[in-house]
This record gives C-alpha cells, sequence and structure tokens, in this order.
C-alpha cells in the first residue's frame, strides 16, 4: 500500500502538493507502550495510522488520566500537529496501545498545504469534526452515564478490539481509560463477578456474560 | 459597522464570494430566551454576533442540560450550520441569554464559499479548533474540579458578564448551565452563605467576598 492510499483527498492536490507531501512523509514503527506525542513539549506532525492502535488521553495535574480517543488504520491524527493551529489550546498524550507502524507528515508541511488548499483545508476540518463528536460524546457518556456503565461498555468494546472474551488489563488501565480510581474499578468488577458477569483472577478480566453487560450498557 | 468588518478573513474572499455572502447575509434579532437553533432538527446557518450573548448546551434524554461555551460580540456559531459538515456528530442547542442582534449565513452559501476558498475553511477550522479548547477546559473541570470549585467559578464569571455582585439567578439555572441538580446547587449555595462568601436572598445570589471564593476556584 501507497502513502498516497491512505490519503482521501490525494487526488484534489496538485502535482506539486503531492510531491512536497510525498518528499515530507516518514514511516515510523514503535512498540506498545511508546508515547508519540506529548502535548505541548513536542510538535510531532499529522500522524496517519498504517497498523496498529493509537490512544490519546489527557492528563489532570495529579497523574490521573482519561482516554478521550482511539485511533486505528488508516486514522488520521491531528493534534499531534497542534502546533500548526493556533486556536488549539489543550494538550493531548498519544500513546501506542499495540505496536503500530504510521506515517508522520511534518506539521509546517502539512501546514503550508492546508494555506492555499481548500480540500486539505476541509479535509482537516472533517477529521477535527470527527475527534470533537468524539469527545462530545465521552463528555456526554461523563455526564449522564453511571460508572457502572461506562466500565461494562469499555469492557465490551475492548473484547471486540482484542477479538477475544478473555482481556488482560489491569484495574489501574481500566481506571485511566475513564478517569476514575482503580479502588472504584476494583469494587465495580468485584459486583460484576457476584453477578456472573465476569471472571476476575490473576491480570485476567473474561467476560462471562456479554449479552448481561450488554443489557447494563443500555439499562 | 458593517457586516465585512464582522468577518476576520473578509479581504481573504474574491470579489464574487464576498458578493455572494453579501446577497446572502441577513440580520436577526430576538429576545432573551429565544432558542435560535435546536440540534439536528433545524439547520440555521452560521451566527455571527453583533451584540448580546448566546448560550450553547447540549440535553440528555432526561432533559438535563449542560452549558458547553457562550458565544459573544464578533463570536462565530459553527454548530448552528453543522448540517454543512457530515463528521459533526452531536446536537446542541443555541439560545440567547440577553437580546441578541446577529447575522446569519446560510448553511449551504457558506459551506460553497468554504469548499473553493482555503481562508474560508482555514478560518471555519480556527472556529472549530476554538470551540474545541472550550469543550476539552469543561472536560478538564468536570473531571478533575469539584463542584464547589466550578459553582465559585461559575459565580465569578458571571458577575464579570454582568458587571455587578448582584446576580439574578434561579438555583435551577446554576444546575443547568454545570449539568447537575438544584439541590445539589442550593446545598452549596447555604454553605457558601455560611462562609460568608454570598448572601442569598429571594431570586438574587450577592457575591459577598469575590476574593475568598477566588481562592476557592483555585484551591
Amino acid at each position: 500500500m501507497e502513502f498516497a492510499d491512505y490519503f482521501p483527498i490525494w487526488n484534489k492536490l496538485t502535482d506539486r502538493q503531492q510531491a512536497e507531501l510525498s518528499a515530507a512523509v516518514t514511516c515510523r514503527t514503535v512498540k506498545k507502550g511508546t508515547v508519540v506525542h506529548n502535548g505541548s513539549l513536542d510538535c510531532t506532525g499529522l500522524l496517519i495510522v498504517k497498523s496498529g492502535q493509537l490512544r490519546a488521553y489527557i492528563l489532570s495535574d495529579e497523574g490521573r488520566e482519561i482516554t478521550i480517543y482511539r485511533l486505528f488504520e488508516r486514522d488520521f491524527c491531528l493534534f499531534s500537529a497542534s502546533c500548526m493551529m493556533r486556536s488549539i489550546q489543550f494538550e493531548v498524550v498519544i500513546e501506542a496501545e499495540k505496536d503500530t507502524d504510521f506515517w508522520l507528515i511534518p506539521s509546517e508541511v502539512w501546514k503550508s498545504v492546508m494555506e492555499v488548499s481548500a480540500p486539505a483545508a476541509n479535509f482537516t476540518n472533517e477529521v477535527m469534526a470527527t475527534r470533537f463528536s468524539e469527545v462530545m460524546w465521552l463528555l456526554e457518556q461523563i455526564m449522564w452515564k453511571s460508572l457502572d456503565k461506562r466500565i461494562a461498555a469499555f469492557l465490551l468494546e475492548e473484547s471486540l478490539l482484542e477479538n477475544s472474551p478473555q482481556l488482560r488489563l489491569t484495574h489501574e488501565a481500566i481506571a485511566n481509560h475513564l478517569g476514575t480510581h482503580r479502588e472504584v474499578v476494583t469494587r465495580m468488577l468485584r459486583y460484576f463477578q457476584s453477578e456472573g458477569m465476569v471472571r476476575l483472577s490473576r491480570g485476567v478480566i473474561e467476560l462471562t456474560d456479554p449479552s448481561k453487560l450488554e443489557a447494563l450498557q443500555h439499562a
């Protein structure tokens, strides 16, 4: 697969813009756990996921985390290039959740293309609107949904992503995704276990009754 | 003041684009309390505030509200034209908090300009990034800040906007801004009163010790 195949608006760019991007793009491979972008500390550039999985999260002053969205194959990561837009006034950390290959376009190269190309600017708009929608969804979850439903939804999503009912996940990791405390997650998982929805063992959470979790999620 | 004066990128548009916008724009006046835009029910258009104050909020299925941002003079409201971008997958309600005058550009007119004009598309990007930053700020407040601090911050902001230490605000209205319940707000305001920070009387909250509220907000 060529870089151009990952770029929905490639054919709407001029030859010169295509040449500029082709000359600037690099391919990177990172191991699971690597922090790819760390808030305003770096201006990494526009990322396009070839394979793997990235997680974007925010951090509180006390080091608490909450996942704001995840990126999969063919997703564009804009906020790793947030320095190119002065109105982006928040910081996200991007971390590889699996071994990940991605294309990287330096921020200033994308910015210069976007400044003159309406298709590139509109595409950037659509990417931002997609992330915005994900964050609004999260906000609604946090505001109106209780934590038991959010944990149920998270376990089901993980099971889908891993294509397995057995999840190698610490309670701490779940807490960091959902922006809560480990103790709260542990208490809830024990309750889920007593209800027969999961089975807990060392380092593994097994979904023993996904349909019951599903029902709880939508209750 | 002409319409063009409200448009930071007016001079970067072509004569034809300027003519298109000038022909399509209308000016509206609404009374305090008017719902200007109601989620996906209508595709109102791009709003530019001339004077007054708008509030954007989301609604839960049960009718609970939370303010996601406010718009003041010269602010652009993009989500009242959300139908023009397919990636915007959430719904906001826009309501006049004061008597408000605004310019209105029909969504399809702005969309057609944005499709061919890189400056218009990039400007739209910056507007969206600004709102995104406000929502991220809100998310952080909700996640990491306790409600007493959020109420203190809200009262101080209101006092600044109204240029008065006396606020005509119901506890219900505060709850709707912050996405909580009236009872919770009432309890907190009584605590603030017992600490000498506010004085409560029929329909009025008076900030008697703003510096103490300030200290609480940043504690």
